[in-house]
């Protein structure tokens, strides 16, 4: 069998947990499988680094005289350059580890493996792996140990993938090597049916579908990011979240899944959301387009819309965004008030959380969603917004009752 | 012009290091020339990356309940793998600040450039290096900072260069890209004509031959590394040595010299020298070559040598070391006292030291030698042995003569 096997920052952020990891590692390879390793930069690494280009510009300032807006940013080329030494840092030492452990062990870095991306610094998106020099390895019988989140763009320059790349990276290998299994490690032993912390009777799915996954990862429930979860989904590669603290056996995340007799696979909450209304648009062609459009722009993602029609021939559009955005965003709009948008008054809310239930189930059987409606109506919760998808229901509440509504749609449900 | 700028750890160990040796590439830029620059790692990152790995293994004697002898060592491709981070912060800071200071400079490590190497993991030896990625920064007149001390073989593995290596990079580089000089900067203004420290009457030179300041390096008036200067003699790099600290013009090494109407450009001394006597050698042919074939093959380097009739038909062999290796070269030869090595004893002596004069000068005037000799015999010090070649004489003293020889040759000819 070959096995991707990916290890966050927090699970080699020093030398004891390195050793844990290698062994885990070793286990596997002396079962006869092949064994590629995706790990992040150690531990605060990846902070320590961009805490020393602060220091950095705070220099600048003194030596310029300027104030730190009027001094050119770093480069996000040379950002990539300097970030992509912490994942050389942790898989040379996993390697050394290895090695001392006896086990034969070799480290690449993204311009060794090449794994191609696009050229976007800090958001870039894997193009393609050659897979060669790592095939080369495991048939020496070697564990290969490769850097996550970075990538080299056509111009042999340092890349990197952005929030979750390290997980993005272990997919794509998985599948450019055909890999048998793609295990991502974390802090918890797996995906549950609802937040263990917010909800109690919460218990861990065996398996999901990659579309629930998504679903789940994208209201926050944020096991997995949306992008490696998409990727697996793509090529088919089957995904394993499991903890690096114990040996549970995790939740796999595939295609198909046998039905567990229920409808829904988990109540996920997220109360990293806020309302945003903007009152008495005008109502002209593409104002909703111009809108968002903006708030594009500056990357600020909007999750549940509602319009509705205002008073006197205007018209109010509310969403949700996350709640360290709600700044950004009012700022953004604001900035076009005299132009392309006018409009009475912003009303801001950032006391609300959301509330949703994700299941590939709920396609076939119509009621899903008046069955939770009626669980948060029955503990006299109040719905704000309701959005739904094919495979999912959210609705956004007042932030205080957060858990009480986690709970009573879980117990609904499970 | 074209120039190649290099500067070492310590002039790059804090942000305002960086941004005075940004300063001074910007100022070669704004006047016209292209630069580029070869750094070191940052002050003491080297040395952390080192105690890292003594980190790792201390844990590995820990996991494994064996001694550290026991656990495989980490393997030089990973110990290159890791050290090459350090070179690679300093090059994306140094970007950094000179984009912040609003001049556009670009960074590159071993593997973007392609600093072709032999495979030796940490005493690689440059090949061939690769200046299209370069010329074309160049031309879109940018700075180009590129990494120092490592290089990629031809498996794309990431090598180092050994000591001296970020020199060895600096030469190379404008070797390779026809450069009109290639500056070193270091803590020292230049070569002087002896150790200001042991001779207060030292004079700093502005120009000395490649042969020159090879024997000096040899001697350890160690400004340069004897392998950067001999790879400058090879391509005819114009060199300077010049301070950090300081806009003085240095020392520039060169070709051919003009002539400043002394017989000798420099007196150097070394307290890092030991001599070993090893007495009473049977007098088999190959004796002498086999004895030094066995240090040689421990990496010992031996200076200066003499051989003499010993009693019984025996010969007595002595020969200096660097006093650091004094041990390990006793125990070499002791390893093979009963095999190919038959002796009576072995005789040390650490309190000796090596003072010499050198000069191309000398080739053409004869007298030279005798001239240091009456030096030293004015003096009332005591030669051990005596070494010559045809630019440089060198005799051992007793240790605590040092200082008294340097200023009594020093002041003899200059």
């Amino acid at each position: 069998m070959l096995i991707v096997k990916k290890f966050g920052g927090s699970s080699v952020a020093n030398y004891t947990r390195i050793f844990n990891v290698a062994k885990r590692c070793i286990e596997d390879y002396k079962n006869g499988n092949d064994v590629v390793v995706v790990l992040s930069a150690m531990g605060d690494t990846t902070d320590d680094i961009i805490a020393k280009t602060e220091g950095l510009m705070a220099e600048a300032e003194k030596v310029t005289g300027k104030k730190r807006g009027e001094i050119p940013k770093p480069p996000k080329r040379e950002m990539d350059m300097y970030l992509s030494i912490g994942e050389q840092e942790s898989v040379a030492l996993m390697a050394m580890a290895m090695n001392a452990l006896g086990v034969p062990a070799v480290s690449l870095n993204a311009l060794q493996v090449r794994m191609h991306t696009t050229s976007v610094h800090q958001d870039a998106r894997l193009t393609g792996i050659d897979a060669e020099r790592i095939h080369g390895e495991l048939d020496q019988r070697k564990i290969v140990i490769i850097t996550g989140f970075q990538g080299v763009d056509k111009n042999g320059d340092v890349t990197t993938l952005g929030r979750g790349g390290s997980d993005t990276t272990a997919v794509a290998l998985a599948a450019a090597l055909n890999a048998d299994k793609c295990e991502i490690f974390t802090d918890v032993d797996g995906v549950y049916t609802a937040d263990p912390r917010v909800c109690p009777k919460a218990h861990k799915l065996d398996e999901i579908t990659y579309d629930e996954m998504l679903e789940m990862a994208s209201l926050g429930a944020g096991v997995l990011h949306n992008r490696s979860v998409e990727l697996a989904k793509k090529y088919g590669v089957t995904l394993v979240v499991r903890s690096s603290l114990d040996f549970n056996e995790g939740t796999i995340v595939k295609e198909i899944v046998k039905m567990e007799g229920t409808l829904i696979s988990g109540v996920a909450s997220d109360k990293n959301a806020a309302r945003i209304s903007v009152v008495g648009l005008e109502d002209q062609p593409g104002v909703a387009f111009k809108l968002f459009q903006h708030l594009a722009n500056h990357h600020i993602n909007v999750d549940i819309i509602i319009q509705s029609i205002g008073r006197d021939g205007t018209k109010d559009i509310s969403f949700t965004v996350p709640e360290d955005k709600v700044d950004e965003a009012v700022k953004v709009i604001e900035s076009h008030h005299t132009t392309s948008l006018k409009y009475k008054s912003i009303d801001v809310n950032t006391d609300v959380a959301k509330v949703s239930i994700v299941g590939a189930g709920m396609m076939t059987n119509p009621g899903v969603a008046a069955k939770m409606f009626e669980a948060l109506y029955d503990a006299g919760i109040n719905i704000n917004m309701i959005c739904t998808s094919e495979i999912r229901v959210t609705v956004l509440i007042d932030e205080k009752y957060l858990q009480k509504a986690t709970q009573a749609v879980h117990d609904k449900f499970f």
